[in-house]
């Protein structure tokens, strides 16, 4: 499938959308999704003109997981969480409705289940509280 | 956490427990899930002694999620699979039942949900099938 330009996350990159950062270097983009399906929820992007990981350059690939890791360790430990789920969706079928590529990485608390993806708005307040911690640990 | 090198991946990959083997190399091993939650589940290791994403190198990570996407590619490809979801789980709040670093690359279908993780075996002849058929595509 062909990467479409005009998807919300490439307009984000561009600046054309606005986004809670929480980290930014000249490959990777990572930002609060705003209907978090839990508290910290992050999307980390690459700058790459990907799809998904089915058409990303495997040296774009690892670049994005560097930033992945980074930001699963310092959302566990900005927020106190208890453990991280990593998530990445590619096509319709496997669960995926921006087509850029990007990895989910869901804070975890203990008996807390998941909310559903893409399903309730967070507070914007509350998003901007979290990018500032989780960004704090990253710099 | 400290890495037990009890985990029964460890001991798969010391070779004391069998796998159905999709792919391996110096740093990486994927095998089927016995429990898989679509058909063609894949898992996918990391070769060093890492708990998860929160403890494992850059550099290790860095290899085993070059496989993750030549697995994902092969199985779609090998299984006419509509998408491809990836799952990484980190703790046991964050869904984590092995303690050895791995990627689930699980192919999907339109129109069929997951099953839950861990739940239903498979039958053997069906992996061995499925791996040999993924397999083929990663030489």
């Amino acid at each position: 499938m062909a990467y479409d330009p005009d998807n919300i996350f490439a307009k984000i990159l561009r600046g054309e959308l606005p986004a809670h950062k929480v980290y930014e270097d000249d490959a990777t983009l990572a930002f609060m999704d705003i209907m978090p399906i839990s508290r910290g929820h992050v999307l980390v992007l690459s700058k790459a003109p990907a799809r998904n990981i089915l058409d990303i350059d495997a040296a774009d690939l690892a670049r994005v997981v560097a930033v992945v890791q980074r930001v699963a360790r310092a959302a566990k430990e900005a927020l106190g969480a208890d453990g991280v789920t990593i998530q990445q969706f590619n096509e319709p079928a496997g669960g995926q409705t921006v087509f850029h590529l990007h990895f989910h990485v869901v804070p975890r608390w203990e008996g807390q289940p998941l909310r559903p993806h893409g399903a309730i708005k967070a507070d914007p307040a509350d998003l901007k509280r979290d990018a500032e911690q989780i960004a704090a640990l990253l710099v």
